[in-house]
This record gives C-alpha cells, structure tokens and sequence, in this order.
C-alpha cells in the first residue's frame, strides 16, 4: 500500500527535551530538543533543517511511493533499486532485457524516460484550527467524522484554487488533534539512469528478505528534468536537467562500526501510542490468522507451479507479495514472544488509567476513556476470527467477489421501480463494468478450487454464533472437509463465475442478463457479502468512536510520559539518528554490522534467490573480499524509509536506507536498543558496482568521486 | 546405518610427530606424538590410556550403536537422550508415556530392563600379517578379495573358539594395510535409569538438527547390570550392578570458552585420504541426486499428510530418516562451495604425483596409480546419473522391488531343470518370503504413484546411453511425463504387487504361480532389475582394484604429508582434542560457544519442533536464564561421536557429544578451524534438569556432585 506522502516540517507539539537518545523519528520541528551534538552530529541543526534558508531536507525528494536525494547539482538522484523496479521492466522489451542485465546511460541523451514523478515540498502551514473547526459541537462519531472529512476536502479545494500548479494535501500529524497542509512542486520528467542487474539489485531474493546479514545492491540512479524555462514539465527530448537547491556530497570513505548516522525519510505507519489491545487483536487475530492463510495460498501456488513452468512464472509476483506480508508478520510474533512489548503497554495503560483516577479534575475530562476503548475492542474482539475471515474471501477468490457482487445486486433489484430498472443497471453494471472483471491474477482454476475448498471449511467450522447461516448446512455433515470439496468438485465448472470468458461477456454486452443469473455459489457469496458489509458498517462505527477516543488517549499518555512522548510515524518527514552497530538476534548469536564481498561469493549460485552471473562472481573475485556490501544501524526506521539517503557526521552520504533486520520488524509496535536495527547499502559498494561492473566513471565524475 | 563398532587400541603407524595442534581424530597408539600438556592437558597422558593399567579409557563403553561413559561406580552410565529413544519407546504403554513424559527410576528396583547391549574391551592385537597372508601372490583383483575376507573369517573363527565368551572382531585401521582383532566383553543387562521428556531431549527437532546455536537436553542415564558372580549375564531380577575398572568423575562447574577439551569416542567414518575424484563424485553426483530425490519424497509426505493425521504419523519417522540425510548432504555441498576443500585436494593430488614423477625409484613402483584411480572414477562417473538413480528404485518403491525381484527369478527359472524347479522355488520364495514382502513403511498408494512417476520420469529422460531399453518407448513420447503418468494412473491399482495382500498370500501358499505371474511393471522392473546387477557387478570389480591401489596412494600420501598425515575414521576408539570455541558460520555472523536457559524460552512454542509443556516452560523461568546449556567446541569428531564423554583437562565429565554445526557437516571430508565445531550438552544443564525437573537428587548423590 502506498500510504499519503507528506512532509512533517510544521508539527509543534509541547514536550520538552528527549531523555531516551537513539529511538525516535522525530519531526523536525523537534530537532532542537535533542542534544545532537552530544550525540555526535558535526554540523549545526540549521544545514540539516533550516525553514529560512537552504538545507540537507531539500536535497530529499520523493521517487514515485519511495525516498530518493539529490547527488548532484545536475537532479541526479540516488534511491533503490526495488523503487526503479516498475520503471525498468515497463523500458525493457524482449531484446533489451534491463531487468536482467541492468542499464547504463552512457550519456544524457540515453537516459531512459519513466511514468515516475517526483515530489519536492514547496511550503506547508499548520491547519488544525480549520480541520477541526465545528467539530466539538458534533457528539455523533459518524456525523463528526464526515465533518472531519469535509473540513479537509474544503480546505484542499480551496488552496488547490490559489496554487494550480503545485499538488496540495492535508495530513493527519496526531489523531484527531494536528493536521498540516502541504504544498508540493512535483517534478514530472524522471529517468532511468543507472540500475544495476537484478543479480546484484535483489541479490538474495525472498530468502534475505528481512534478513540480516544481507549483501544486496538495492540502489540505483535517476535524474530529474524540467523544461528549459526551469519550471516543472512533462517529458520533452530536450528539457533540461533540474537543478536542486540543495544536493548531498558523497563520503566515499563510508562509516565505521559505532559512528554516528542520521536519516532522513518517510516512514509510514507505526502504532506505538496504540492502547494494548490493538497489539493484542495484531498478535492474536490479525498475524497468525493472516500469515497462516497467506502461506497456504504460498504452499498450493508452489506446488502447482512446481508442475508447471507457466504457472510458477506467473504465480511469481503474488507469491512474493504474500510472502513479504507473512515473512512480516512472523517476525513481529516472534518479537511480541520475545520482548515484553505487551506486557509493557499494559502496564503503561494501567499507569496512565492511575493517573487519571488519581487526579479529581483528570477524572471527570477523562474518566471513560480507557473503558470505553476497551468496550469498542471488545466487541471487535468477539467476532473477529470471522471478520479477518470475511475480509479475505473476497480478496482470495474472484469466482465469489464477483458472485456474492452479483447476489447483493439482485437483492437491490428487488426493490428497484420498474422504471429505475435500466439506470439501476447501466450505474451498476455498465459503468462499472472494467473493475467488476473476474480479478485475473488468481484465476487459475485449481488454484482458486483449493482456495474455495480452503475458505469455505474455515468459515463452517467457526464457533457457533460467528458461522454463517449459509454455511450451517456443511457444519452438519459428519465429514465438514469431505462434503465441501464434493460441493466444489461438482459446482465449480458449472458456476458462470468461472468461465471468465462467458462472464465478462455478459457484464459488457448484457449485464440486464445479470439480474436473473442463478448460480450454484451465490447464495453462499451472497451470504458472506453481505456479512461482511454488516462487519465493515459496525468496524466504520468503532473507528469513527476510536476518532475521538485515541486523541484524548494521546492527551493521557502525552502528561504521563512527558518528555519522552513521541507521535507515531504517519509517512512525513522525519529525522532518526544513531549509530552503526550490530546486534544479537538470539541466544549465542552476534551479528556484525558490515557485510563483504566474501559474503556474496559465499552465497552466490547458478540459480534461485542467490542466483549471480558467472562474468559478475568473476569481477567480484578479482575485488578485495573484505570490500563493504552492506551495513546495520540502531535507527528508528519503518516501511516508507525505501531509498532514504544514511548520513554521517558531517551530513555525507554514506549509504541508502533499504530494509530492516527480521528482530526489527517489530519497530511499527515498539523501538527497542536490542533489536531494532535497519539495513542500508554501503556506498562503498554502491562505487564499486558503479565503477568496475557499470562503468559509469561519468557518473562518479558528477558526483564529486 | 550402524558402523562396525571397534576400537583400535593397537594401530601403530610409521609417522612421528603431529605439527597442527586441533586437527585429528587419533588412534590412541599415537598420543605420544602430541604435546598435551603444551596443549592444556593436566593430567599425565597414562591416565588416559595406559595399556598396563587403568586409565579413562576403560570408562569408555559402547551402548547400542553410541558411545557412553560410566559416571559411579555402580554401572551408571551416561549418553545421549536419542541413543536411549528405541527402548524408552519400547518400554512405554498407553498407560506409561515415558517418551513424552521421560522416566525416572526413584530407586534400583524400578531401573527398566532393555535390549541394549554393551561392550567393553578386554584385549587386542595387531593381525595385519595374518589377514594380508598369501594375498600379494594374487594378481586378480576380485580373487584377492575373496582371500582377503576368507583370512578375516578364518582368525574371527579361530579365536571365537578360544574365546566363547567374548565377541571377537576384526576391523580395518588403513585400507588394505592395516588389521586388528578386537575381544570385547559383553554386558547384557543394561536398565534405563532417567530419560528426560522428549521436549527436553529432543529439543527443536528436525529444524535444529545440525544447527548452533542449540537448546537440546540430549543425554539420559543407564545402569549396566552382571549375574551376582560379577560375570555378564542376561536380564535378571536379582543380577547386580557393574563395577567398571574406571569411572568419569563429574566438574559440576563445567568449562568456560577457550577451555582445554577432550572427547573420547568412536567416529564412524572420514574420506580425508581419499582422491579428488571421490570428493567431485559425492559433490557433482551423489549428494545433489540424492538430496533432491529425498526432498521430493519428503515433500510428497508432507502435502499428503497435511490432508491426513493418519498418514502424517505414519511417514513421521521416515521423513525424520530422509531429512537428516538430506540437510548432511546441503550443510556439505555449502561446505565445499564456500571452502576450497576439493581444489585444495586437487593440489594435494598433483604434489603426490609430482613427488612420485620426479623420483625414480617411487615411479617405477607407483608410476600408474593415479591413472589408474582417475580410469576407475571415469569409468564410475560416465554413467553416475544413472546409477545413483538405478541405486533408488527399488529402495524407494516395494512395488519396483517385487516386480523387479519377480521378473529376474522368472528370467533365471527359465534354465532351470524340471527336477530342480521345486528346489529353486523353496531357496528363491519359500525361504525368503519374510524378506520379500512389501515394504510396508511406503505402502501408500498416493505416495508410491507419485514416487513411481517421478523414478520413471527421471530414467526416461536420461541422456541416451544411460537411458534403460524398456523406458526407451516413453522417451519417445511427446509429452513424457504425460504418457509415464497415464500408465501408472492405468496399471498401479491392476498390480499384483500394489495389492499387498494378494501378493503376500501368494508368496507365503503358492510361490510355484509366481513364476507365472504377468504384471504390467514387471518388463519396466525387470530390466532395471538387471541394470542394477551390473552396475553392482561393475562397481564391485571397480571396488576390488580400489582395494589395491588406494593403499598404495596412502603410502604415497603418508611419505608426502610425512607427520601430518593421518589415518581416517573407521568406528574405532580415536581420541580428538581442542577448545570450547565460538566461530564464523558466514560473513558478519558469529556464533558463541554457550547456549542459555534464556536461548529455550525464546524459542519454546506450544507445538511443533520447539514444544515445551508449560509447567517446564515455567520451571525454567524460575531458573537463571543464563544458565548454560549446550556448547560448541572446535574437536575433531563425526557420525559415531554420539555420547561420547567430553572431559576437561583433569578429564573430569563437562558435558556429552551430540551433534555437529551445519558447517561442520564437511568434516568427513576435512577438518578445518573455522568451520569445524561440534556440540556438546553441559554437564551444568544435565545437573539441572536431573535436580529441578527429574527430582533425581539420589543420582546426583551416587555421581558425588
């Protein structure tokens, strides 16, 4: 999910000064509160953050759902390799394979143009006054929250009026409290010009995924254009590069184990100032039952394509999305094992709720608060092996999206007048006719068969009271597996939502036909449909509650923690500082933070995940073996750090920032000294790939090398 | 496979003194040449071993098919947990789960009887002269093969009839070089005493098997019984307890890391003499086929016993058997990929020829051996693809292995005269029948379909010369897999061989209709039948010569490496020294040498490879997480090390041998200081787990702790 890309540079929140020193993604605006010096920083705050004059913020810039920064005064940007991904397999065709072989642009006139654009923050003011305007005279959560809602389009719409040239959005800094408006001026002429081969640019695949030790060179170089009036253009042959204000050096020298390095960056969403129940309902409900049906889908996908060449290739994609999700999810669990992330948040709970009750004038604003949180996860509790259930039936299985869509509109139809009848199904059916196809990516027949067998034993043997009515009849069987892989076998070839063809026929030539369509599957999908639109009304309605609730939480936990409270991650602009330092991921093992050449030759084979080209393995023997690939840093880093520029000292480019460690995959819940670590690659290797196997000495020329 | 079980107290070689320190795995005999004491050693080297006295040794004992050592000297004896598993599981009922739930005896009486037996050793000598007698007067490989194994039978026969009451082996110290005959004593009454739960002793299962770190509580305790007259005897209520000539006495403070060690046990067997081609035959074929081959059927087990609970007990063991087989096989593929082990053998090759080329005398006696050798191992890898695959066949398929069986008996009872046709049938059948059942672990129908497919499949796209005639028909199939699977869909259920019952009936009443048998796999089995007869012919002619040029290149070798140069293991009684050490598993990992009480909790789980039931999950809580449990130590060792006492340098118990690291899995091929390391449980956890969860302070007591 690509989450809302905005830049936290206006946030003022009132707390004082930082006492823990390494965890945080702070906004800027807070820097000053931080003893950075002391921490080991050899620049004034100003050259990192500076709302009056240039600064290192300005050479960040956002590359299409990733984080990049400007290396050159000439828009050279360096960001991942996975972020030029999409941008290099849409430039390759079968006899330019840059996926597989890489690109360099030899010269400018080479570079290759993307769909990629770039953003640069243009300015932003704090907007909270007018977000929350009207909104404490609304006592229904609902009606509040569209208010909220409006408020926001409102103010967008208007400023949108004054400033057609830039992109304006609103977001959210603390729930329900702080919202800024951004101004972005967004470069839309970006191209490729330096991506290494995929060997090397997703060296160890699925398999180091999440995983340190790690030796691969996820980067990659773009450049941005605009037209030769110097403003923002589309594709031209000849606009001319941008120029930057402000651009970072290269140190080539790179860091060494405990010196200091920030990032700056966009990471996404993290819940540390969620109440304990979020993290119970995660650990409980939303992780195992997710990952235990993501790795089934993973289990058939392979062993279907194990049989078949096609297949495997074209299940890839999916499985590797999956996968990431559940590899995920497993780390979390095992850190929420591992640590005391649970426990801790309950006790911090029960504090804050101390605090409150010991305090008369606390009590009467805040009093509630806590159990009526708790009363609203209890209720999401209670059902929710269903609900997670429910949300996944629809997403696994295009024969019942489009089934159970089918069933819900023919029990509309029912009340729709005579003379409605045409315009009920040209806005159903017609206008919607492109997003209602069969989702193709899935339809494999035994596949989705399993899928449905799968999903269907899973929802009859819920406890009684979560199971659905239409799914009664199989829990009654004395074989419950049996009787639904029998249902399956017979129906599925029968069933109109199978036959794509037959169907997307229909939906586009006589979707009337539609309104009369029986179909053994739909009184089940039709069933779980509308289920599940019973669930998503009641989740609507805990969400609107929890809209008013969390921020007076925030409130609680902002007097009980003072000057360590930190807002949660929400994809703006953030600074995180530390230092490169290995861990221990478990008992009897220590991890060091730099990896080597060696390492890749160690790993390297003739296929699978750690697949390298015999003429690469050879340039990186003939390279010193305890050349740096990659290193580890204790930074406070979550999803939405991709392409993040690592900074030393003096503010240099020392790395990018990639992935983090498995341990640290629990980051979104908790920072912690022990595991939190993040992976960038170094730029040592990122000159040495650039050098001997791009030849890009060009590129090193323009970058100061 | 259960080696041999010899000790080789009397081995004398010609070579001096050992220049590396850690390497070995020394025959006794040749301790001397070390420097102990300079090594860590506290004790003079005669209370080691002291053919004229007592010394540690004879606290040495074999228990089953592992080592173990007596700790009192009341014939307590202590091994691995997975040494004392077949009988604890024979002496469980429904009643009694002593597996799950472990067993402690509170007092003598209740000490479990087993079918363990356990040797001792009383005397040996030096018996090259007689078993290499008249054999240099042979030219003919096979002829000298023949004498050499009837030698051999004739002395064991010999001295049995001296020696009625011992057991008398002769084993093979150096290739065809080097003979000694062993008399042990036998004891025949050996009880449990203490077995931990498996959760305890098993800990971490298949996913930690040959891995470090470890948590694993692998040791038990036995107790070995004698008639009241102090002389072996079977089972008996009122036989008394053993006194051993010598006893291991317990450091309950165990060691800490760079600690002098030492272990004392019977590895099984190394390959370190041997040639490179050997190495390029195990790395290129053997270990890549048969890893693949055994991860398939694994696989298949897996996907059939998700479906069935049933089934997945029944294919526990036997995935358990194949996995452990297979990841051995990865741990040394990755081995020789990351080390140079095989160049460096190369290298080791070309000098020995160089040597021999430059030196006349040894070029008129030598001149051809290593040609030789390369012309067996040509001969030997031309057709390996096939051979390995012929090799898996029957062993993999009991329907192959009837129908192959039946084919060849028809084939020979062609020739066979009237009179004579009942004879064949009593010797071929009637005789046999027990042996020639199915073998009922992999009767499943489903499994041994898929196991058929994918045999036949492999065969019929063989590269023509190694592709057998009767799969030549499919080869020339457009699609073969299709036209393989259509055939056995067709002909598996219309088997003789697949319908167990028929079958066994017929083999057990009426062998005489089994010469009359038509069965759609048996022309298939049949000429792989045969095919494997000669390859087993070939390999047996290619293993005669081997057995007379191998000793001649260990003469070379020896005169080469001078005092480096050391014999391999041969399930004879080796002594290996080094130190509690940590190590490099790969680049930027590092592994400690101790595992903690902490390390279990982190990885306990209420299922699976790290079950652990609550009320042991919460007895170590209350233990200090960082007490010790396992550790790792740079000794030489391998398969055969199981139980093997590990002792400190006043050769006081510290621990007990279990396993090697992934790594190490090399060993058998070379030793080598950063790879090498096996594992240990600590004496400390032993302790602890007797006290605080086998309540077992009586044994503490007799132990002296």
């Amino acid at each position: 999910m690509i989450k809302k890309t905005l830049i936290a540079l206006g946030l003022c929140l009132s707390f004082s000064s930082f006492s823990t020193l390494e965890e945080g993604m702070f906004p800027l605006s807070e820097l000053h509160r931080v003893d950075l010096e002391k921490a080991g920083l050899k620049l004034p705050l100003k050259s990192i953050y500076n709302p009056e004059g240039t600064s290192l913020v300005q050479a960040l810039v956002r590359v299409g759902g990733c984080t990049g920064s400007f290396v050159s005064n000439e828009g050279l940007i360096i960001t991942n390799h996975h972020c030029a991904f999409g941008a290099v397999a849409a430039a390759s065709d079968p006899e330019h394979d840059y996926i597989t072989e890489g690109f360099m642009a030899k010269e400018r006139s080479k570079e290759i143009p993307t769909s990629i654009k770039a953003r640069i923050t243009a300015s932003y003011e704090d907007v909270s006054a007018q977000v929350l305007n009207g909104l404490n005279a609304i006592s229904d959560p609902a009606a509040r929250s569209m208010k909220l809602d409006a408020n926001i389009e409102q103010l967008v719409k208007d400023e949108q009026a004054k400033h057609p040239d830039l992109l304006i959005e609103v977001s959210e800094m603390l729930q329900g409290k702080s919202y800024t408006l951004f101004r972005y001026q967004e470069l839309k002429d970006i191209r490729l010009v330096y991506v290494p081969q995929r060997s090397i640019g997703e060296f160890g695949g699925e398999s180091d995924n999440w995983v340190w030790p790690r030796h691969t060179g996820d980067f990659s170089f773009m450049r941005a254009y605009v037209g030769k009036d110097g403003q923002p253009a589309e594709y031209a042959e000849d606009n001319i590069p941008y120029t930057p204000k402000e651009f970072l050096k290269i140190n080539p020298n790179g860091v060494k184990e405990n010196d200091f390095v920030f990032i700056l960056g966009y990471p996404g969403r993290t819940y540390r100032n969620q109440p304990a129940q979020f993290l119970e309902y995660q650990n409980t409900y939303q992780m195992p039952y997710i990952s235990q049906w993501f790795d089934f889908q993973i289990e058939q996908m392979q062993e279907l394509g194990r049989e078949d060449k096609a297949l495997e290739i074209a299940f890839a994609s999916r499985i590797k999305r999956l996968a990431n999700t559940t590899k995920n999810y497993k780390g979390k669990m095992q850190g929420l094992q591992r640590t005391s992330v649970i426990a801790d948040r309950k006790k911090d709970d029960e504090g804050l709720m101390a605090m409150v009750n010991n305090d008369p004038a606390l009590k009467n604003e805040y009093g509630t608060v806590f159990q009526e949180i708790d009363q609203i996860y209890q209720e999401k509790l209670a059902t929710a092996q269903r609900d997670l259930w429910l949300g996944q039936v629809f997403s696994s299985s295009g024969l019942f999206f489009s089934a159970g869509y089918v069933a819900n509109r023919q029990e509309a139809y029912k009340d729709v007048k005579k003379a409605d009848r045409d315009n009920f199904i040209a806005m159903e059916f017609v206008n919607r006719a492109a997003t209602l196809k069969r989702n193709g990516s899935i339809a494999h027949p035994e596949l989705e068969k399993r899928l449905i067998k799968a999903l269907l034993y899973y929802g009859a043997t819920l406890p009684e009271g979560q199971r659905p009515a239409s799914l009664e009849a199989f829990s009654k069987e004395s074989d419950i597996k049996e009787s639904i892989d029998a249902f399956v076998e017979k129906n599925y070839a029968k069933s109109l939502f199978s036959n794509t063809e037959k169907y997307t026929e229909m939906l586009e030539k006589s979707p009337a036909k539609l309104m009369k369509v029986k179909d053994p599957f739909m009184e089940i999908a039709g069933d779980l449909w509308t289920q599940l639109m019973k669930y998503q009304d009641a989740e609507k309605k805990r969400q609107d509650a929890l809209t008013i609730l969390l921020p007076k939480m925030i409130d609680i936990r902002q007097m009980y923690q003072k000057s360590t409270f930190l807002p949660d991650a929400n994809s703006t602009l953030r600074f995180t500082y530390g230092y490169i330092r290995g861990y221990s991921p478990a008992d009897a093992e220590v991890h060091n933070p730099f990896t080597h050449v060696k390492g890749i030759l160690e790993k390297a084979s003739n296929s699978g995940d750690y697949y390298l080209e015999e003429y690469i393995q050879k340039l990186l023997e003939s390279a010193d073996p305890m050349s740096i690939v990659c290193f580890l840093y204790n930074l406070d880093t979550t999803g939405g750090n991709s392409g993040s520029p690592i900074m030393d000292d003096k503010g240099q480019l020392v790395g990018v920032n990639f992935d983090r460690a498995y341990t640290a995959t629990i980051n979104d819940f908790a920072w912690n000294e022990e595991y939190s670590r993040s992976i960038g690659v170094d730029i040592r290797y990122v000159l040495l790939i650039v050098k001997e196997l791009g030849k890009g000495d060009h590129l090193l020329k323009e970058m100061g090398v």
